[in-house]
């Protein structure tokens, strides 16, 4: 992406672009549950898994007993509370092999073609929030792992190095480049960071030209977790969350993105092209949304640059709707999105008008790693990761206890991690007393993986 | 500062300015030593504070016995060794006095002007380590604490609320302001960080139009503490250090900008305006500086968008010199500053071209709080601020071991702090074996400020 192209796609002025041939509609994405819960049941009642949600029934949905889950991962999930007619969140896990060529000389090139690949292999987790329709996470629960594998092909020669040279052609141009690598400090993980940030932006390309091709809207957050030669990445655009509970610790492996938690780049970009807010909305930051009565008066206010809080004089453009307005769970970009970071929503726009979300919208994930290999993994070890439905509700602290909770009891049964992933459920509907007590209810669409830890640190050599 | 203000002054094809009428020349900024120097000798040997350096001796040089600083703390500084003519750090410390009115009704205003005002006091000690000339840091040092007096006694009325108003105009416009500044989790510690970060700003523009006007040039970093309310405020904006050493925690109060921690803004500036670069610059970074004989290869770089690192193949724009080359202490932007915040800096300009480093720099300082009225105070616990000569040579941890092992046998000698400043100087010239051992050597501008807490939990309660 270029500055030319950030500009002729969104601001006014730029050349018109060439008319595009017509083409044939194509047929819209059709709605699914994740693959991996075809013939399973629920937790709490029946239904199947690939239908619309039944008003009368929301169950808990986890995958059959018997089909097992990369690392035996415990999934479930649910419907909202009549917020929409599918359920938004998408899942998707599975194996990553990526294709492996050893390095050679320019001569052998063309040998090593004919070579069988090797294979690096790694597993995948990932979870997708979908609004302004399900189209957007169900494309990118079919795609982000392609776009993921495709991206670490083109860099695996420097992944398998432990640290990755400088050139990917062979051979060094300087003498010195390994010690410029050196001193960067560039290691062979960077490499998988910068995959799943390429990977990330290579799927929104995608989505839109579906989306566009179908004639359907929509976008998603994406959280996903990725283990790969002795380490657990975890990439994270949206208000999704991933956790590690330990018998002692409770870490967080991701932190959120939304219009509070970005605001100064938001406030930035729109003092940068104001053009942006096409005179409707005020980029400044004030306690509460200004009326009439307030001009003139010196009212709290924040701009792009500041942390703090200061006071000014309220002016007419000061009355204008605030450009992040809302605080907390209400808080929202343009009036219209609560995540600035995602996948999709290409052609959203302010309700009637012809105001664009998609330049304040990063679709960069935040990459967090998590050395797998160097945690002495106790038997209890997970990661917990989930849509905001249940961060809503419940905190890490009481997550983690109804993990310590849980799996001690339950050391014998296989399916532990998904029956834990629906007690994390069944804890944000207000029905049961467990250990949080407080009953809060959550009616969003809920997601959970519950991937262990321990019994791959044995495992994880085979890479 | 508006977008349409920024685009005039640093992008091309904007409106010609109005020609200035001529302004009789101001006379070059005075070169002077802090003004609590004044009388001073020297640690290790004679010189007079006013005076530049001596080439034959570089004194480290305090503030004389009897003549206190705020909150008796203590101070060092020596000069380079032979890098420049003129010490270019300096520093200054003092008394805040706020005037402070009280809220009062509309028809109360004239009468409140009569009164004699009330005074909120704190104390400031600031650091400015100067580059290009000695200017630009004299013009901090004087004109920083009279921008942010101005600037507090702005908001001082919301500075004296637990909770700041809304509105400073004496009355609600909404019965629920309170609420929403609640919600907004405003407090009146955000009014102090805003009138800090607005006070950076100020004076920025201060330095600006006095450079212009005396014809010099140059640039500083700026470190700043201020006490206030039983708070210490610590604004950095530059490659100075804070940190707080106590008998069994080291915590750092600042973090550094520089081109290298501040990579991905930067480089989005250059992405967003790449006629700031005039198609001399590429914003990419790569592990060393690409030639001829790199063309076509694949290698390592990194776009303002990542963290982790990407391969791409080698093109001729790529050649150009990079945005931000170097590593660590060598490290630059666009070839010129090592710093990417501070003061000043107005007219600098790439050797030999037209390229502007100012829409580079940011002077607005991230402030730390700390809640010195919430610490368990011991007698030892003490605040160092440094420029970057110290840290370059001495981590935290070897300063807080000089610390720890320098109080405690000098509890009696009330130039205590200041004898640890001068210690804390000179285990950076490789002179003695102190307990850092390893001897490594500065031959940068160091100052240091050594400010004891204890003492003064006492006393807080008198504002």
């Amino acid at each position: 992406m270029s500055a030319g192209w950030f500009r002729r796609r969104f601001l006014p002025g730029g050349p018109l672009p060439a008319p595009r041939p017509p083409r044939p509609r194509a047929s819209p994405v059709p709605y699914r549950r994740p693959r991996f819960l075809r013939g399973s049941g629920s937790g709490s009642g029946p239904g199947t898994a690939d239908a619309p949600r039944r008003p009368d029934a929301r169950p808990v949905r986890s995958p059959a007993r018997g089909r097992a889950l990369p690392w035996n991962a415990g999934y479930a999930e649910i419907i909202n509370a009549e917020k929409s007619e599918f359920n938004e969140d998408q899942a998707a896990c599975g194996q990553l092999c990526i294709g492996r060529c050893e390095f050679g000389a320019e001569e052998d090139r063309e040998w090593l073609t004919l070579c069988p690949e090797e294979f690096l292999t790694g597993h995948y987790w990932a979870l997708f929030d979908g609004h302004g329709g399900p189209a957007a996470a169900i494309l990118a629960a079919n795609t982000l792992h392609s776009c993921l594998r495709r991206q670490l092909e083109a860099v695996v020669e420097g992944m398998v190095a432990t640290r990755p040279p400088m050139h990917l052609s062979g051979h060094c141009v300087c003498p010195s480049d390994p010690q410029f690598v050196e001193e960067k400090g560039i290691r062979a993980e960077d490499l998988v960071i910068g995959a799943l940030e390429s990977a990330f932006q290579e799927c929104d390309e995608v989505i839109g030209r579906e989306l566009e091709a179908s004639g359907q809207v929509g976008g998603c957050t994406a959280l996903v977790a990725v283990s790969l030669q002795g380490k657990l990445y975890v990439a994270n655009a949206g208000d999704s969350r991933a956790i590690l509970v330990r018998k002692d610790e409770v870490r967080p492996l991701s932190s959120e993105f939304t219009p509070e938690t970005e605001r100064q780049r938001i406030q930035q970009l729109a003092f940068v092209y104001p053009e942006l807010l096409a005179g409707e909305f005020t980029r400044l930051e004030f306690p509460r949304r200004l009326k009439g009565d307030d001009l003139g008066q010196k009212v709290l206010f924040r701009d792009h640059h500041m942390r703090g809080w200061s006071y000014k004089c309220v002016e007419n453009s000061d009355l204008k709707y605030p450009l992040i307005h809302g605080q907390g769970r209400q808080a929202r970009l343009l009036g219209t999105l609560a995540v600035s970071r995602g996948l999709g929503d290409h052609q959203l726009r302010v309700l009637d008008t012809n105001i664009q979300l998609k330049p304040f919208l990063l679709s960069v994930p935040q990459v967090t790693v998590l050395d797998v290999d160097q945690l002495e993994l106790q038997e209890e070890d997970v990661v917990v990761m989930a849509t905001d439905g249940l961060w809503d509700v419940l905190s890490n602290e009481q997550v983690a206890r109804l993990v310590r909770s849980f799996l001690p009891g339950n050391r014998e049964d296989p399916h532990r991690f998904s029956e834990l992933a629906q007690t994390l459920i069944h804890s944000t509907q207000g029905k049961d007393d467990g250990p949080t007590g407080d009953g809060q209810v959550s009616y969003d669409d809920i997601s959970v993986f519950v991937i262990p830890l321990h019994s791959q640190s044995q495992r994880s050599g085979g890479h």
